[in-house]
């Protein structure tokens, strides 16, 4: 067995990744959420991001239910036809935020561990297709 | 409602981002046994990870069950003690490189959307915080 390094348990957990977020449908809701300030119509929002109304729904609802919310939900009116309207709350920007910074640290982990790789497989060849 | 720009249609929807590898403890397994192509013993990659055995299990075996293969699991001996190694494929490696592609590109839109989203607070103060 290959010597475990005491100080690195965990290092690969990635606990800062938020399972809220880390979801690729999400992800997109927000990301287009994080442009528009004063909100985007649902029905504009589930094109943008290729969702069903019943999925943009249900992810909507997993981010406006978060503590604090992610998104706040506006049902109002457009010359008497109903209209919804979501928006990014301060919250939703800030965890978002802090979602890139971990996002960025696990593709600064993977370069680094694929050049460790790369290394080894110039080393060890015959180990590469076995 | 906004104008519908009919070119961006699913601009969000982030296809590309493997549903398999969009799990942070399956991203944090590979980001692990990138660099390490003779592989890695179990229960090291468990404490690495900081995952359960029955959580690691399940995990490594819908790597597993991919197809092709992401990982390779290899049950042996070493000094008549039972010791499984898992290791990274050639095709998992592949999925790994292009998968932090399009993490790279969810990084790029992000950057590019608060952009737009801090001109657009700017220029009208009075909607952040309605």
């Amino acid at each position: 067995m290959a010597d475990p390094t005491p100080g690195d348990a965990g290092r690969y957990s990635y606990d800062g990744l938020d399972r809220v977020l880390h979801e690729k449908a999400r992800l997109g809701i927000l990301t287009a959420l994080v442009a528009r300030r004063d909100g985007i119509a649902f029905t504009e929002l589930a094109r943008l991001c290729s969702l069903t109304d019943g999925n943009l729904s249900r992810h909507l609802d997993v981010l406006a239910k978060a503590e604090p919310p992610l998104v706040d939900i506006h049902k109002g009116f457009d010359r008497r036809r109903p209209l919804t309207t979501c928006r990014i709350t301060p919250s939703g920007r800030r965890r978002f935020r802090e979602y890139l910074t971990q996002l960025e640290q696990v593709l600064r982990d993977a370069a680094v561990e694929e050049d460790a790789g790369t290394e080894k497989g110039k080393a060890r060849p015959g180990l590469a297709g076995a």
